[in-house]
């Protein structure tokens, strides 16, 4: 594409003279992952190669190496074998990537020994090492039709040490971790573990999340599928609030830190009056809190459809569970409990007795197959991470960024967390679609919802 | 994200030693949008202004302007009269974008007056111009549930002075054209009569092509969801064709000159055994024909699946009808029914008499409504084509790059067609999951069917 | 069908020598509704008419009255006022019904004006009766696509006669009321009070059921849709339950009285490996109760999946909560809480710690759109009913009677409950497919849980 | 039941006083199958001993052979060999039944050999008699969730004594033949072989037939998923049709000599404007014919939707194809092409040159997953062909009659054909539905395309 920067310029009929009503909600955005500040530009090209004939010294510039064969490898396939485990909470696609990794080694590669570990990081245990499913492409030809994983899986951490002692017991010389937050980082571990004792075992880590919460990634595999699932529950409660006078659907989605899905199921399903998430802290009471607003909407449409990620307003609950579960993760208390409890107390008291739908869809949710974009981008995420681990490297994540596959040091795959940007893009059109105030509280920008749409 | 090039680092275990098995489908392949190649990096970041920083010299490098709302904006929302028209064939999403279209210019710029155009450029024609719809928030409310458009559309250009008259004599600031390569160059003919007569139309393109085929799009709207019905297709002829003896299945699929449906298609079915492009040429007789290959799959394992787009193998039809239809596209000749045929008559000559089972199923692909991913995808773009009409902006259309919403130059959106790059990463994927030869003919590479899996 | 009785004689190849392993199902079985003894035989014909000609005395046996159209009506339709209303809880099919009756109404017969009553009987109270909505062929053209009802639904009963007076100021000639128990319930004081008061008013009721539970019905409509949906829910948990380790499923699904969505929606999903309804009452502890019997299997085969219905076990809630809600019917308690917790101490204590997954989905279940196969049975039902008040029956309901449409007074719509009989062949064929004990007590029936299948 | 005739009388509100505006679509009706006429009743009970209470002669009526488990059984299961065989053209659940007929066999019988034959009769053939698939419940436990048949069918007869010397060879005890038309024949001509060399096999017939045109049987198992799915293309040629002016929408469906899966997709999609079926000539010309009617619906509506069954209209093909295929089938001559010619020719005359959009999505429909109601369906179908096989019956088929599983002598199911009844409930429902003329010709009824609706 050779193109001249003023082949990409776009015409403007003239000056540009009004105030935009959106104008308020412009005030604090700046270009970042997220969003491209008004008078920043996108660039054309994306890699070292093409941007350096335009005179980027490229050696200065953070990069990600690109993933995909090499026509050189490391490890001699006929001698290879491979281990796959998959850790943490299900997700669409866990068993298109066993079966993507399963198909790629054997028919490409011709590595002939594949074992599966059960039930995540346990099945590296001592105790477990041996209770393994052999991996053949005949045995895992139909299992992308499946939701959750074939391999059974589980949370928590074990022993760095004693995992590796397992993979050198049982001759292994590349592993595949399939997990998320905490599977990046006990792959960490062991990648780190296995470099201390010298020994030349590949630890790649195909990351998982349900909730697209880790970085350095367009979108984790399984999202999209997710997300379409909870639409479902979405128009499930809307139709429910439109039956009965006062009628109060809430759906409370996955999301701990993240409220990707929620947004994105709300955007889809186009029937959510109030998303709330995790990155928006809100307030209940008061005239602009999120009591009165949904008491206001109740009235003026005779219902109100509400989706929640399960993090959001962690800091409302008194009792907010400071406990950690298994993996290490903040155990979060039930904001979709305290919401239900408090509108209706809220609108009885404001003589609007309410209907509540309440429903908490997760397990339905994360346990699907994986849609038929997410088969693709498993199965490509699948060969990539086999030709990283054929070629050598090691202690790296495969990810997508930009649509580009690239290779990701699995450090940095925990180093900091994907969120929804309350500056960002994807939250303005959330506030564009359901009419919602920018936020619940006594600082919250003027009300928008208007006759007939919102 | 402050990070240093060395932070992005992957760790490498060593000396790479072997050949891969995999390195003559790499000979060929260098950077390019489909593909970055062995040692080239991708960069993290993607703007002018975060390039800057790395020593980019901003003005000498292709960029796009970014979407999305502006603080000071053009028109007078108060005084606006917006115009909306559909033209082409029928894709997922296009009441999802007239719905995102109305429903930001009326809720969050309070626009007065949204006109529809009826049956697409026909309906700017002084006989059509007054058989207009009324579009309003309540009127487009749940158009997003069905399939097709709502106003209706047609094929085949009209005088671009005679669009104009009709635009200023119904009182048109913004004009939408919401249309694929046909509709791309009508509206780019009208944007510049409008220029010419010195109007202050504005006229913002929303490109839509089931195919993917139009530039600087990282999928077009609607693909998703089309490619992900197409694999529906796949399965019934594969099941079919396992249920006979000898079995064929063959599903034809769009894609005049773009193979994106087929192999994405072919990739989530993950059942074809052989995916026919128009970007890749083939040929049917000789040892390393189509013919020969497929006689062989079907005496190794009974039965072949082949997905072919619409465009695949032109050359090979005789009767290649040059004619052109109403928008100036290329007729194409029937490609399934020689497929049918030839590989009938190759087969029984060969003592394997097929059942054949052959389907076009592009009406009831195109035809669906929306998936939840493409639902959000074309609000967005909706909320991107107001906000661009609202500052003044024309003759753009707006796209999606690598994930950031940006405006593209109407005039670029027909000056180049995208294509499945026979050298890139999502071909190559294509062939490692069907295990076809790289090519059909003569100078094909050596076969790569084994045992077991493909 | 001139058949003899000798042509439909099915040939034997000889004795019956072998004792059936599954005699002791068998030992309570006799005809009923639900199940044919052994040696009796079912009729080829089904009409009196038709079975006249074979000697049946037919004033003297139970028939019902064939729906359908009829030559003569009894109202001039020029003249009629129609009303409509739906009551009771959501379930799939409503806006066909709705749809069914307008189309009927103003297109067949050409009734001019037919009233929408917003929620429930409450519509016909003195202070709701003006807040109607006009059905027109046009206003209900699409509201099939959606679930839930456009009228509006609620629970409760009003006064028979204030219901009447609202009639008569409407105008109304027929009532046609959607709804379940309550909703018949109040037809047939509404029918007397009219009959009482010598005004010819025709009410018709068309039974609503998603627990399948009303008398004199094949299926209610609605129920295939819904246990089609509630397979999903048992899928997500087994899907659940498999990749964990001593994972335990539990769906909780609709069905107060009756467990036919339970049972239907186990034999469909196939996951299920105990069904849990009010028919057959369990015991949780001993040696033979249901919690030893969870026990075995989770110790067997490392998971186990449980179908419930929401009003099964209820003798074992200490607190069973025996206030009624507004409709009058019986509140239930939590069976699904219970066994959550009980599982988990009985688990726990045999050193098998579980990992529950447990969902109550029934919104999500009642509130999807008709499928199919119900979309035709409520057009069908829905012109069987306006047939019925043309004709000028009243205090009826129409059914479908073994395949037959058929007009029931309403009064025996209320007098029995269908549930699921346990000597019949529906709760037989899960016996067999779950591989679960007859009962769970200490009288049941050996352990009949086989290797490799149940 | 204990209920009285007069229980079950329904109140009328007085003498009917008009004629109904359907009056002369009812003139020929008369009870049969498909049709109760006015006046007669349908009975409460449908057994030999329910009746008998009632006076009915219990051996004069004809009657059916109740399914379902016997106490005692002829063969001993220990000692018994099964096998099982596919035939004739998909059709949804052939899987489902393949698995229920294992899984009764094995788990509740404890038979130990079960033997797939492959690709229908032709695996009974001495050639391919030994190429069979082993049939355990592990083998099969997830094959329902896939379309087809995992054993392959084939069409077309083979010697009945060759095909006993094969279950001779292979020491079948119970042969069950899944088939149609042909397949039933094929099994009766078995039965009646074994029955003349005196051997003990049981042969048990589970009838299929996508089109739902075998008799005694309330409705085909796989009919209700394939005519769901039919909905599909109806909508999808409905949405195209209505995108284009003067659109045409044609699906054709199957149906070779009955219309059940175009009436009832017809009336499930409720889009369709016209339906044709193979028992309901018409004719093309005239002022009454067909086309006539097309045009004044296009010119009126600017659209329209014709349901086509694939053997409608056969004697209008002049070349009609008289050849037999290898089951004996009569071959049909493409009904879709013709109509699409005639319309199109015709249109064009009168000045409405049409966008025809036409699709033939047979093998998108018959390869298709049973849904939840056929799986239900199947499952308990299988179950009662094995406890019929069991019970030593042979030469009989299970099926459903009104609701109840009986036997039926082979013979039987071919000696007859379920057709959609001209004068039936089934037909009068689509011509109120689609506002169609009772017929196309010189002698149709009034014109009845009412405005608004139809």
């Amino acid at each position: 594409m050779t193109l001249h920067p003023e082949d990409l310029r776009v015409r403007q009929l003239g000056e540009r003279r009004y105030d935009s009503p959106l104008a308020d909600l412009l005030s604090t955005k700046q270009t970042s992952p997220h969003y491209v500040a008004e008078g920043d530009r996108v660039l054309l090209e994306d890699t070292v190669s093409m941007l350096a004939g335009h005179g980027l010294p490229s050696d200065q510039v953070p990069s990600f190496e690109a993933a995909g064969p090499r026509r050189k490898i490391y490890f001699d396939p006929a001698n290879v074998t491979a281990g796959v485990l998959t850790c943490g909470g299900l997700c669409p696609g866990l068993n298109n990537v066993i079966r993507g990794l399963v198909q790629e080694l054997a028919v490409h590669y011709g590595v002939k020994r594949i074992v599966g570990f059960r039930n995540g990081l346990q099945g590296l245990t001592a105790q477990h090492r041996d209770d393994t499913v052999e991996l053949t492409p005949d045995a895992v030809r139909d299992i992308h039709t499946a939701g959750g994983t074939i391999l059974g899986s589980s949370r928590g951490g074990q022993d760095a040490d004693e995992m590796v002692d397992s993979l050198v017991a049982r001759g292994i010389d590349i592993l595949f971790v399939i997990g998320g937050d905490g599977g990046m980082r006990a792959a960490t571990f062991l990648g780190a573990a296995i470099r201390r004792r010298g020994l030349e075992i590949s630890v790649i880590g195909v990351p998982k999340t349900i909730d697209n919460d880790l970085p350095f990634t367009d979108q984790s595999f399984g999202f999209q599928s997710a997300f379409a699932r909870a639409t479902d529950f979405i128009s499930a409660v809307a139709v429910e609030a439109a039956a009965s006078p006062n009628g109060v659907g809430i759906v409370k989605l996955m999301g701990r830190h993240s409220g990707f899905i929620a947004s994105y199921a709300a955007l889809a399903a186009n029937a959510a009056d109030i998303v709330l998430i995790p990155e928006i802290p809100f307030v209940l009471g008061g005239a602009e809190g999120l009591l009165a607003h949904v008491e206001r909407h109740v009235r003026a449409k005779g219902r109100v459809v509400i989706v929640l990620a399960e993090g959001a307003g962690q800091d409302l609950l008194e009792d907010h569970g400071l406990a950690t579960d298994a993996s290490g993760n903040l155990k979060l208390g039930n904001i979709g409990e305290l919401l239900k409890d408090s509108i209706t107390a809220h609108l009885t008291g404001a003589g609007l007795a309410p209907t509540i739908r309440y429903i908490d869809p997760s397990y339905a949710v994360r346990s699907i197959a994986a849609n038929a974009y997410d088969s693709v981008y498993c199965l490509r995420l699948a060969h990539a991470a086999v030709h990283a681990a054929m070629a050598g490297c090691t202690e790296a994540a495969v990810a997508r960024w930009r649509r580009r596959f690239v290779h990701v040091p699995l450090s940095l795959m925990t180093s900091r967390r994907n969120q929804v940007d309350p500056d960002g893009d994807l939250w303005l059109s959330v506030l564009e679609t359901t009419c919602q105030p920018a936020e619940f509280g006594p600082a919250r920008q003027r009300e928008r919802v208007r006759a007939g749409f919102c």
